[in-house]
């Protein structure tokens, strides 16, 4: 199964330019860069680390859940289903 | 299966509120409320609408997609994901 | 001063808007309307909403705050100030 | 004028934290970190991060709209606070 999920390698890859970002940004403030500039890069970053999250949702729903339903264990599948849930709140309130 | 997964009668009850919410700014539009308080009443009303979308969230993964999955039907439990995964983006967005 | 600001019948018109918006929710749950459509429509509710209170903040910034200011009270369009980061804040988070 | 503003030592201490969290991140992927956990560490990065532009924001509203409207240039007051906005609408959907 495939779909928005993103290979280990690829998340680490992503995760690195996120910290170059965040790097970036500490340049910017050292530097007193007009603050709405700074804005536009940390909408940047929150963005970048939104898809990350995204895609481990998917990977998440598409993986643990469906495994569990599909070996019959309807148990496992609702709890795991409500772990995506609490993660999904919390991401969209974060 | 249950979790944040609401009722209809309960998402309708919700929404009802909602939309008597949604009638209250305009109230309060029409009597020139100070902008703040109006404010505090959208996010009021956004965190309302929130909880609707995460109950319907749960609901098509804990059931839509893993009914798929305990179906044996990959390829449609893929299609679902795929949904859910998308509307999760949108929401993170919106 | 101009700017995302709208006119008391625009942001009635929006909210109007809204509201039918909302009643559409509750028929599309009535008639047990596929999950992802709902929530395909309740971003797009979302996202009106927050061009609302958008434009409440353009308006409490340009006009509250700045004739504050202008007019040489400090203290009160510190205050201003204020309550426009802590609706901010409650914005993003909701 | 005080409020949300913080230093420029306290940002940089801030982002300092945040670019941590972000190799923290990295690690969790690398030791194949149960999803749901990344998840959570990946919204308090958000939430640490939006703190940050909150407190821009409220610098920006406080000093660089304040003072232009303080010294009576309208003009650059506008401008100003249209920048802002569009800080908060990129903001609040990123």
């Amino acid at each position: 199964m495939r779909g928005y999920t993103m290979s280990k390698e690829q998340y680490l890859a992503r995760l690195k330019r996120i910290e170059g970002q965040v790097r970036g940004l500490q340049r910017m403030i050292d530097e007193d860069t007009y603050c709405i500039d700074v804005l536009q890069q940390i909408a940047a970053v929150n963005g970048a680390l939104r898809n990350v999250a995204i895609g481990l949702l998917d990977e998440h729903v598409g993986h643990c859940v469906a495994d569990a339903a599909a070996a019959g264990d309807q148990e496992r599948a609702r709890e795991m289903v409500n772990e995506a849930t609490q993660a999904i709140a919390r991401l969209v309130k974060s």
